[in-house]
């Protein structure tokens, strides 16, 4: 424990691409570039799309990415294979599952939500139904529960199976978000009736690579996929004037893949199939825990202190959090600062060492015991934070 | 005319990657690479997403990518600064804009569309109103009239002005579909209420390149983005439980760009900058009209005969026109084949010679003059054709 040379996973940092100076602590943000990436986006361009040319749909494969990607997707999540189509962006992917959800439940318009949702799933069903706060505790009357696994601002994480059971019991439709858990721990929303994430955080995808969306096989022949785009079309080059919707996940395929975009997180899926999840979660909750007790009483954890709990990040409040952050990004910590006063630091398991941890542990000491962050400097915001 | 030696435009074809043997007139389905492309993607993933990591939403202009690379669309379509979002795919941004169209219209539910539009624009729609084809001719209780500049099988092109007007008069929104018309010709939709359009056919921004939407300004403190993501959020780094829309043509972004499709979407549009749009829709007309005269009465034409009337493409009629066009691909010529019998052929002015159009006929000319494409392995449907 706490030793990188016992590391059973040790091996899978050298595929990565990592500051030569520094600790990256922001995975959960956007995961590093596995190595292979460069050659594989680099394919796509100059021989698929440069050499094959408009054969590429057939020949590359590129027309039915969104479910041989989605396929490989499954295995992180639980599901089994033909449940997952993968594309377009997370947000799309809850306007589909929640839209059909409701469809699915047509005496019920209720929505349950929590406010600490990443806001873009809850401004994204605001228009769908009525929406209600889980506090609220009510779930008799709601078509859809609509959560995140692992909380974006504090990591703190949700019992996907009792929550499910719970959602179901009461005739709810459970539509998990495990945006911030995926590649991060042993997701199982196969339970579930929808789940949607993206790839680009730890399963190290890329800026902007692809989302997916997860459907109950029990769904299938029923759902409707409200952005009935002709990818979804049983026969979609038929070119029939009216759209009759696939079998199975298909169906829920909206319209051209992002080519590009898919190679990345192809490259990036090479590497989770030699990944063991369980090893996973065992270095997640070690890097979580020994940064935690690193960092002692210098600042108020965030999240919770079992990491049994958590996801793969360590959040902490400061009332002066921003200048804070910028501080120890200047020292060659990468972590990120979430409004009003959340220091996120992400784990990811594959490319973290433990000796990362007590390094950005110590620069992290350094920043606050000597106040570094009072520098005038650090105050000014920029436009991304 | 008809001649390579003076055409103003033959060096630009020395900026993409072609076959060295055949001729691709497929660009109105896929255009070719910019050999620029091939660097710029490689320093998206190598240097941007590599080395800047998560920074690379500021410092390389991630966040913003929706907005200044629809800036930049924007010439090519008419549409003034701070009125195009690049992203997502071109269904998506249908969904979009006539969801938008009724809510602008309350008391009316009637979408008007072509049956002869590219599928997905209707089936995209079906869900919102209720559609009713053009050919029945009444606009006077429609919400939105919703076309394509150009017809993706016939090439035909409609009156973008006179029919803008038409749906106007009749207190219809104008939704154009100028798939096939972009960086074929100077499109002009800054009378229409929206627009959408991909930029993988003429512009040659590579497969799933992202797509694009156009809102016309009047319509921007108004029109609603059902698709109401974090990104179209008046202050997405607030993290407020509420969504409230920001001013102008961001409120019509929904999510994170898909940023290494967006590089390659870069590299096309810098060649764009340098390219006269009255240049590109002369030298189509004129190549165009070259086809159909070597062509000659060997197929029945199913484009307009007038070049005025055309966009980029000329389609023909042939009642085996699969195994015809196999066989012509299996000789080099590479055009493609839509259901029940139209073969179609793209001329993009960018990279296509006068001698490819004179290559093309000829051989075409030998596979119908000999009928070889008879021969039984040309009978096999591929799975995408």
């Amino acid at each position: 424990m706490f030793d990188d040379d016992r590391d059973p996973l040790r091996h899978f940092r050298d595929e990565f691409v990592l500051p030569d100076d520094g600790v990256y602590l922001a995975g959960n943000s956007l995961g590093a570039l596995p190595k292979a990436a460069v050659g594989r986006v680099g394919q796509a361009v100059e021989q698929e799309w440069g050499r094959e040319l408009v054969g590429g749909w057939n020949s590359a494969g590129w027309y039915e990415q969104p479910l041989t990607v989605g396929d490989r997707i499954a295995p992180l999540i639980g599901a089994p294979p033909g449940s997952v189509v993968a594309g377009n962006t997370t947000s799309i992917a809850i306007y589909q599952a929640v839209s059909a959800a409701l469809r699915l439940r047509p005496g019920r318009r209720v929505i349950v939500v929590d406010r600490a949702n990443f806001p873009t799933d809850n401004y994204m069903v605001q228009g769908l139904g009525e929406l209600r706060d889980i506090g609220e505790g009510r779930f008799d009357d709601a078509a859809a529960v609509l959560l995140s696994e692992v909380d974006y601002r504090t990591g703190e994480r949700r019992d996907v199976r009792e929550t499910t059971a719970r959602a179901q019991e009461a005739g709810a439709l459970m539509v998990w978000d495990v945006c911030h858990s995926v590649g991060a721990l042993r997701v199982d929303v196969s339970a579930a009736d929808f789940a949607v994430g993206c790839t680009y955080k730890y399963v190290n995808a890329g800026p902007g690579a692809p989302a997916f969306l997860y459907v109950n096989p029990r769904h299938h022949a029923t759902a409707e996929n409200v952005l009935s785009g002709w990818h979804g079309h049983a026969e979609p080059f038929a070119f029939e004037p009216g759209y009759r919707p696939a079998n199975g996940i298909r169906r829920f395929a909206v319209s051209t893949p992002h080519v590009l975009s898919f190679a990345a997180l192809e490259a990036a899926l090479d590497i989770w199939e030699r990944v063991d999840l369980d090893q996973v979660r065992a270095k997640s909750m070690a890097l979580t825990s020994l940064f935690v007790d690193l960092v002692g009483d210098r600042l108020e954890l965030a999240s919770p202190r079992d990491p049994q709990r958590r996801g793969s990040q360590v959040s902490f409040r400061h009332p002066h959090g921003y200048p804070v952050m910028r501080a120890l990004i200047e020292r060659g910590v990468h972590g990120d600062f979430r409004a009003p006063d959340i220091l996120r630091f992400g784990f990811a398991p594959l490319y973290t060492r433990f000796a990362d941890v007590r390094e950005a542990a110590g620069r992290l000491a350094d920043v606050l015991d000597r106040e570094l962050w009072r520098d005038p400097r650090y105050a000014a915001r920029l436009a991304v934070t």
